[in-house]
């Protein structure tokens, strides 16, 4: 294992990046779909085959050139059309039996970001989130306001009955029952590094089986479920949303990169803090050099990548 | 000026506190107003007075025994019902004319933490971001659901004639006849020390004016308006919401207290980090010692103070 450049000073955060560090001419993307429990074991893999799919998608647009955001943004795109994950369509369902679905992503040259909470029908939330960051002069909406412009964008609206799948709804009726809610797994996140040397994080999830109406979760939250920093490396987390607030997980693991540590050693450390309260979930990192992390203290954790070095690699189990 | 003792290994995240660390025996409290743009001078005075005011009532929490906690809900609340602040009554407008109040607090030894954004009518925003943390199982709640939450604790609720001031009408019409949203200063914050050795950070606003409907900022995200951790110290923001979230500054700010900064110098480090994307706005510091800290990189930012010591102090000039 290489040992990372540390930087001087160790800030904790190094925007503008240092010209002190070459651009890597390389590229990299990590995706996951969601930390989370025990499933079958036909359900895993068939969320690692998810994963690998989303992962290759998001390469393609790496390998002719193309930006880290226009990467997370097509592989996180990809998994919300796939209705295993709880992500746009398949999203799970709030007390009210209602979908609500939150996003984020951000773009490590530039620090510039956008995330939305509370979301309705939009077929793909991360699309919406893009929008927010470039089309507005905001970087978070949410409820009706967000609704609002994905209507004026013309992004699609999908119906209830398009949007909630058959396992949504039975694991809404299982949680009705016990009355509580539940992690349901399933958010989804990339992570990826252009051939520029510049890098970009996207997560989106439709949070956790039976929550409140108007719970808002990490993922749109940049510094929890999402971070990126060209300086250091870019991070998705998944898990239990409310103690990846606390700690501000992504935000965290990055602070760790631009300090020196490489991706898996960032991803654990992230994971260790997340567990000193008694949080459960998952982040995926790559460094400034290109190296992939993946951590979690869930069951299970299903995740693809393509590495700097072009090689595939996916699971689910620790 | 005493140097912080470096907590070997310089952990970002320094959670649970280390029994290396006595408790402190002492108490201290800094509020601000609100970074902003210039007033009149006897704008900005009133907002000193009215922050020396908020400070006095927490301090008086702390001195029979209470915690950091109530402490700085207490000065809060204190913020949010003077009128001059943009915060509770005197909230700035969206551009549709509503008023949307996000608010959030942190409590450093347990890192526990509620917010509220997008809450409507709602006297004391602050009171409802504390009912998230302690009578949910959410960290965030947004919107309606909030709202819902709020009734059903029997919070005041006010009519938009008994929260809309007339200088807040004012300034939403002059930002409806420009067609922008303005940063409007006075969003309002608190930060305590209690003598049990316990931190806690509050933050309150109603964002910005002329605002999207819809639009969170910084303050009711943790890490990025409001945070506090045991092992190093707490802090609010104020400022351009968007940048602020950026820089994830609260959590940036505490990392730099947890890896063994004083509280002036991790404010200062923390601006820095906010400068260098162009962002303006403020925060404020106590560290784990009970020192305070305050820096600004706007024309004014009224705060007031009372430090371990028992010392009072206020201004609103760098």
């Amino acid at each position: 294992m290489r040992t990372a450049t540390r930087r001087a000073g160790g800030d904790a955060l190094c925007y503008p990046p240092d010209d002190r560090y070459p651009a890597p001419m390389t590229t990299a993307i990590i995706v996951h779909g969601g930390a989370g429990p025990a499933r079958s074991d036909d359900d895993a893999e068939a969320a690692r085959q998810g994963c690998l799919l989303a992962a290759r998608a998001g390469y393609a647009v790496l390998a002719r050139g193309g930006s880290a955001l226009d990467a997370v943004e097509e592989a996180v795109r990809t998994l919300e059309d796939d209705p295993q994950f709880n992500a746009g369509i398949g999203s799970c369902l709030t007390a009210d039996g209602d979908v609500e679905m939150d996003a984020s992503l951000m773009e490590g040259a530039t620090l510039r970001a956008g995330a939305v909470a509370l979301v309705r029908g939009v077929r793909n939330p991360i699309r919406l989130a893009r929008c927010v960051m470039e089309r507005t002069p905001h970087l978070f909406l949410a409820g009706e306001g967000a609704m609002r412009l994905a209507r004026e964008q013309g992004l699609p609206i999908l119906s209830p009955a398009e949007l909630i799948t058959p396992r949504a709804l039975a694991r809404w009726r299982e949680a009705k029952a016990k009355g509580a809610a539940s992690p349901s797994g399933g958010t989804v996140g990339a992570v990826a590094l252009d051939a520029h040397g510049h890098l970009a994080a996207a997560t989106s999830t439709g949070g956790m089986n039976g929550k409140w109406s108007g719970r808002i979760g990490d993922t749109p939250v940049i510094g929890a479920g999402t971070y990126a920093d060209d300086a250091g490396g870019a991070a998705s987390a998944t898990g239990h949303g409310e103690a990846i607030l606390r700690v501000g997980l992504t935000r965290m693991v990055v602070a760790q990169l631009c300090a020196g540590a490489e991706a898996q050693s960032a991803a654990e450390v992230g994971l260790g803090a997340l567990a000193r309260i008694g949080g459960e979930g998952g982040v995926i990192v790559i460094d400034r050099s290109g190296r992939v992390g993946c951590a979690f203290n869930t069951a299970r954790m299903s995740h693809a990548f393509i590495d700097a070095t072009g090689a595939e690699g996916s699971g689910f189990l620790p």
